[in-house]
């Protein structure tokens, strides 16, 4: 039997204008610890904004979400536009403020919020095939937008939760580590930094995601 | 007892021009694994050059060390001058072309290379209060240049073998997740990305070099 394939759709390099670093080094170190392989994705756009992740201040710089995504991918990254379903078994979103600012308009526009064209195609072909999606801190409030009536965890913060629901969602309070499965919809979801965490407790909640999305594969 | 401190010296982020993310993730992810306590810091520096990771093209821009080092310590990083090796019970350093670009110039002098002076003052008060002290993938070139004698790994490659030794330390070849001890000198290495790894491979390189680290901590 071939290796499982999940695309990973990374939203920059840095928690504060892009992808969390941690939850995607650790959701692809989890996929290659459970035998799967994985490749990276991150749509061909500017970023919202480019924030100096010491001072916390806005600098004044452009960067691009897929040549910065590259740096967590090693360079081994594809444009967000030619995904393609069929080339893989499940989806991930790792978090950070990139999946609110870059690959969704959330942080911004909470319940009304519009999702990056390429990042919603592949979302929606995914799930149309049936293959099982993940997501990690932020980034279940992009699948409650685009797959409405879907379970999902953001952990244990109120406003979240109650866009979430404002948005035909439903959500699900958790802890450090803990995940969500929604297997009606295959979606499998765990807070990470959403909680003050340690590095270990986000390797927890990535290396617990990524069995159940290989779990739902063989459902 | 109070947890141990285990300070980690970031070069960047990004393996092309910086600290190699998964490294430098999968290092601080280990320390709270073990149940340690991590600082990061960073020299506050320009990057020898910026590193488009997509294209490996060098971009017409530059950046600061000690501020892109921030996105993977999550805003939480301290100066490199501020050091003082009594707050601290080891020192790590991830590997990455950061290390051989910005925190020495390794990767153009080869042995005769010099270290960033903050962070040979590092690396020296560490080892004169008889601290241990860890490197991966390409990092214990700089112990090697600054620590006369030392045994380290980098894997494989038979020419940075040779420059470890015409810098005056001893080789031990070493396959993936492996660890090379020096017991005398209290050295910790490990080859990480020096070999063409999967991911897990790299956690289970830290994994080991941190449980070895916080072992020589006890002797």
């Amino acid at each position: 039997m071939s290796k499982k394939s999940i695309a990973v759709i990374l939203s920059g390099c840095g928690n504060r204008d892009g992808a969390e670093i941690h939850e995607a080094t650790l959701t692809l170190w989890a996929i290659h610890k459970h035998g799967a392989d994985y490749q990276c994705y991150a749509p061909n756009i500017d970023q919202h904004h480019v924030v100096n992740h010491l001072t916390g201040n806005k600098m004044d710089e452009s960067r691009n979400v897929l040549v910065e995504s590259a740096r967590i991918a090693r360079g081994q990254i594809m444009d967000l536009e030619s995904f393609q379903a069929e080339a893989h078994d499940g989806l991930v979103i790792p978090g950070g403020l990139g999946a609110a600012k870059n690959l969704s308009s959330y942080a911004f526009d909470g319940p009304e919020c519009t999702v990056n064209p390429a990042t919603k195609q592949a979302i929606r072909t995914m799930a149309t095939a049936g293959k099982p999606i993940g997501a990690l801190c932020i980034a279940p409030a992009i699948l409650a937008r685009i797959l409405p009536g879907i379970t999902v965890t953001i952990g244990q913060d109120q406003n979240t939760a109650t866009t979430i629901t404002r948005m035909g969602g439903q959500h699900v309070p958790s802890l450090h580590g803990e995940i969500t499965i929604d297997h009606t919809h295959k979606i499998v979801t765990t807070p990470c930094y959403m909680l003050d965490s340690r590095v270990d407790q986000i390797g927890d909640g990535a290396d617990r995601l990524i069995a159940a999305l290989l779990q739902l594969m063989a459902e």
